[in-house]
């Protein structure tokens, strides 16, 4: 082998999900919202000034940060904003997990964490969820450099009770305790309010999922403002300008539409409530889902046999084949159409 | 201290430059391009489909790479793209210096490669440049693990000729040589002819300076497939979703406009040629740049005042107060209206 290959990082790479293409798909494999964003957003777009592109963006973010604080209620110095969650959590491995002691985290839980912890070589353990695929919370009652978990926990959806959540940040006030909620937005009760109360939580949200912005990459962070300004000290020092003007700007104008985001968050959890009740007369069993999907396995067949016969039809659904999971299937809600035709479809398949 | 305080990473926070905002004002000195993107742009965003945004984005950015690949005739596994070339090379340092010798750049340089060795604990070692601001590049014939130089160098401005920076890559076919184009277009040759020549060389550039779109933040680096491929590996690894939509569409839209590219280049070219004799004219003196500033020291009066004296009058360039370019100001060249007001200034201020 070459010596320079012998330099080469050796990670094992993340295959992204299926993003298959074509006008007829029905696509429930990746927690896309079904409905478009704002019409405050396209109004932005459409006034947004292409000749200011030649100039970097505001590092800060400002525009933004304002916007989400000005809805959350909270300072600006209580906020942190990045590419997309994903880029906002590992810069928060980075940040905060710094110690020789494991960071604890689920063992079925949002992939990447297992990944940014052998990246920046931060030992873990991950004890194990309940057969109800709970979060057992005195399993976070140990000596630790950190927590982090998703909640809604993915890929199940099960929320814990925000009582249970502050359970475990009281119980690690000497650690840095990282509420991933993803998607709290679907029925869940968010730990921002936590914030003030306990200096070591960071609550990490995302416009991917309720703000139907997945393709904008805008993640953010809320939390004590000295977790907040290490997050930016470590943010500055590796690469200063990272959001680009468009999400800044269009990211902002999403967020002043609270009318259309609370209706579209309506509409989303009215089916998905429906499809528990179609599901279950289908033949299928799920923990019980707070978030845009459902964590299904189906008493008679195979999730591997439904997973292909679905994509067969171009009905596109998420199926991770591994150890604990392979029996279920991953089924974001879409929109009522895109239920319907799924279920005439496993209505025929499954009889 | 709190416990978890002490988990915290600490590192040197970076102060990006000045962000003065105004109408009025003319602003030298952040290398922005005084010209707007392509009108291919303009037409792209108001083509643009907002509704898509509710989707991921590709994370092969394949309309982007494509497009590059087209204009740079190389092969789809020969490129990477990233959120600026901040984002690429750090990606890079992490990917390619993993061995335990020292990586090798100039001492005076863009900053970012300094912080991005500390942030990833890389030992390095900063060969001084000459009086002149040269590059030595018998300074680089020692074992090393990895190299990197930009060429023009910044904040000089200074071109190594093609020959010398082969005759660098050819004495180093160990280590992963890095040659850092963001300046390229003013007026140098690129190293992009040679990967396919040498395996071991990484291309980057920019949009951020001569495409006129710092504001969307895309970079991109040119190599051999095996470096890309290890360049991508780490990349989904750590967040596979980085480049959001509109940069991918409105860069690409960019790579298509060459005409107006190169008629942008020119006036730049021109009004930067114009500068270095008014500047001569005013007592300044200059390493000869083929960026598009110019590393300028006054003969009589020191660059802090003259920075300061310019500031006041709401003309802003760049100053480092560190030692050996502390006698310099870094000048962007603007657009000739606006180094007409400099020039004017200048002359009433230096008389």
């Amino acid at each position: 082998m070459k010596p320079w290959k012998t330099n080469i990082r050796r990670v094992t790479p993340y295959v992204p999900g299926e993003q298959p293409k074509g006008e007829h798909l029905i696509k429930l494999n990746t927690n896309e919202n079904p409905y478009p964003p704002s019409p405050f957003v396209k109004k932005a777009m459409d006034e947004m000034d292409y000749g200011l592109f030649r100039k970097y963006p505001d590092p800060a973010s400002s525009v933004l940060t304002e916007a989400l604080c000005e809805y959350y209620q909270i300072g600006e110095d209580e906020i942190f904003v990045g590419v997309g969650s994903d880029d906002v959590i590992a810069m928060a491995f980075l940040t905060f997990f710094n110690s020789q002691k494991p960071v604890l985290f689920p063992d079925v839980t949002y992939s990447f964490y297992e990944v940014w912890a052998k990246l920046f070589q931060i030992p873990y353990i991950t004890p194990a969820l309940d057969e109800d695929f709970l979060i057992k919370k005195e399993d976070y009652y140990r000596e630790n450099g950190g927590i982090i978990f998703p909640n809604p926990n993915a890929p199940t959806g099960v929320l814990m009770p925000l009582s249970e959540v502050e359970d475990i940040i009281a119980h690690n006030q000497e650690s840095v305790v990282i509420v991933d909620e993803a998607y709290i937005d679907f029925g869940g009760v968010s730990a921002a309010g936590l914030i003030k109360k306990y200096e070591n939580l960071l609550v990490v949200q995302t416009f991917s999922k309720s703000r139907s912005m997945a393709g904008m990459r805008i993640g953010y962070a809320m939390g004590n403002r000295d977790l907040i300004r290490a997050l930016n000290d470590v943010k500055y020092s590796y690469n200063s300008y990272t959001m680009n003007m468009p999400s800044q700007i269009l990211g902002a104008a999403a967020v002043k539409d609270d009318r259309y985001f609370k209706e579209t968050l309506d509409k989303i959890i009215t089916t998905r409530e429906r499809a528990k009740e179609r599901l279950s007369r289908l033949g299928f069993k799920f923990p019980d889902s707070m978030a845009n999907f459902i964590f299904a396995s189906h008493k008679e067949k195979s999730a591997e046999e439904i997973y292909l016969a679905l994509k067969e039809n171009q009905i596109f659904v998420r199926y991770f084949k591994q150890p604990r999971l392979d029996s279920y299937l991953r089924i974001t809600i879409g929109t009522d159409e895109e239920m319907r035709q799924l279920y005439d479809f496993l209505e025929e398949f499954l009889s």
